[in-house]
């Protein structure tokens, strides 16, 4: 038996739940959760905000552990590997975007969360395909919250040909954002940290951040105006997103990973005149997410972490709902 | 003197209007006008409607014509050449966009109609390098149109590595859109076309068109969910953009090349499942012009026109305005 933690119903403080995992699947992988960090996204599905929650939802899906099972068929991973796990846990192997690498984008695909059970937990499952194996060097303490926060802000680099000369802006100094900084500077571009907290433009600085700009005031926007080749949006709530666009130089890519819920008003002019884009992704595929964690060890990135025990993870929630984690909260099992 | 045909207030009908072009500049190249096609921009520019219009306006930015004259500083061209003009006239030549090929990115560009006079005229004037010089074998009668209509949906493919394995949508079968159609043809891909006129789909069918949608049909636009790699939008009125965006592939980009004056309501998480873009572009630099005029003459690309003697020029709009233009109008100086 399985010894988690879940959301009975939707918006409930979590319980704990004991479930039967069943026989391993031919393909699955379990793995003996050490720790698990806690995203927003995990508060979205506890909550039902995005209408997709399975009750009872086990959270967690940024996973540090080590294999314990694996079904006969699974493919390049053995007992005793230390491996992580992010926002996918399946995908169907077989579709055009699983055949391409982009196993992220699979309609089949099967969120750790969502009709599955997640990582706060002593054990979780997942396809081999989607349990990535740990480089040397990988601070592993500190590393679950690179397998989806730390993913969903690296894969736009990888995707989109980021240059290290190019200017790259990161909206919004939390969980994914502090990372954004993190890999943009380890990238060797210029970087510039929006926030709306002045409290954090320090921290934002020994992130990696050149520049901090107050998001709120219109003429520091302006100022950064037509400057930057990559604006990587984290928050999700509205903004002046004209000004947003308004920062972007010729060829420049407004890019969404926080799933802002108010429809953003975009003017057809302001892409046509600098060949703008304006796009969004969700995490990525494995071979990126490896790529990222060897990343991650060679630039030793490491999330800004605080440290909850498991069974204090009621508390670690309120504490990440009333927006003071710094930066990201790991559970330690 | 050169004897043009102007507004000289918005929205007023053409008149003659006659002008002193002074002595040729250093890298300035004067040509002489045989065909102009009418752009819509050229009304756009008429009636003032994006507030950038000076007056008198000599409209006409799809010229084609033999140089007639040359600057001393004049660099590839010479004179009898037979070449086209389009919607730039000169660049500043030295900004990181020009250095890159990027002239019509410029922020200096002169646009050859607008604080310059354009090509409803005998003679027009531009920058060497915005003098494009027209392959062989090109149809040169109808050529006009696509200096600037060509260019503007040509070059969606050139910048965002269109495959001949992808799919292609074409919003709208006018001047853009029919040209659209016909590139996307000659580039190997499947093509759909969008048009709210019936009367169109065959017309569409002949341009290139494998299939044919009804872009009001919320059915049809559904059946078409999640298949297109490129969606090419060449109408400037607002449609159902979520259910436009909503035909777009994993990967997919919605790309606009038509004017649409109201901000456009973009969800974040339309962008986000499917790692989609929405982007813009105006025209293109000298280089993809020449790179889509070979093409064109290659594989017989010509734009479907209607031609009208210059100095009916007035009838000419009216018939543009009315939307009976099929596909797209030239003057015959």
């Amino acid at each position: 038996m399985v010894q988690a933690w879940a959301a009975m119903e939707p918006k409930q403080k979590l319980e704990r739940y004991e479930y039967d995992a069943r026989p391993i699947g031919p393909e699955e992988v379990e793995v003996e959760v050490e720790t698990c960090g806690i995203c927003h996204s995990d508060l979205s599905v506890v909550n039902n905000e995005w209408g997709i929650s399975t009750f009872p939802a086990v959270p967690g899906h940024e996973i540090i552990g080590r294999i314990v099972a694996v079904g006969p068929y699974a493919k390049g991973v053995t007992i005793g590997q230390h491996v992580g796990i992010g926002w996918s846990a399946e995908s169907c192997m077989h579709c055009p975007q699983c055949l391409a690498g982009d196993g992220n984008l699979c309609a089949e695909n099967v969120a750790t969360i969502v009709g599955h059970y997640g990582g706060f937990a002593d054990r979780v499952r997942a396809h081999w395909q989607w349990v990535i194996p740990l480089p040397k060097g990988l601070d592993t303490k500190n590393a679950g919250p690179l397998l989806c926060g730390g993913t969903t802000v690296f894969a736009p680099f990888h995707e989109y040909d980021i240059s290290p000369t190019h200017r790259v802006g990161v909206v919004g100094i939390g969980g994914l954002g502090h990372l954004g900084l993190k890999f943009a500077k380890a990238w060797g571009c210029e970087v510039t940290a929006f926030t709306s907290t002045e409290s954090k433009a320090d921290e934002a600085r020994g992130f990696g951040a050149h520049h901090v700009v107050n998001s709120r005031d219109k003429d520091a926007l302006k100022a950064t105006a037509g400057s930057l080749d990559l604006l990587l949006v984290t928050v999700n709530v509205p903004l002046d997103w004209p000004a947003m666009i308004g920062t972007l130089a010729p060829r420049g890519r407004m890019h969404m990973v926080g799933v802002v819920l108010k429809p953003m008003p975009v003017m057809a002019m302001d892409l046509i005149m600098g060949q703008r884009s304006i796009s969004g992704s969700p995490t990525a595929g494995p071979m990126v997410m490896a790529k990222m964690l060897d990343f991650s060890a060679r630039h030793g990135i490491s999330p800004q972490t605080e440290h909850f025990p498991m069974d204090q993870v009621n508390d670690a929630l309120e504490h990440l709902k009333a927006g003071n984690a710094r930066y990201r909260i790991v559970l330690d099992a």
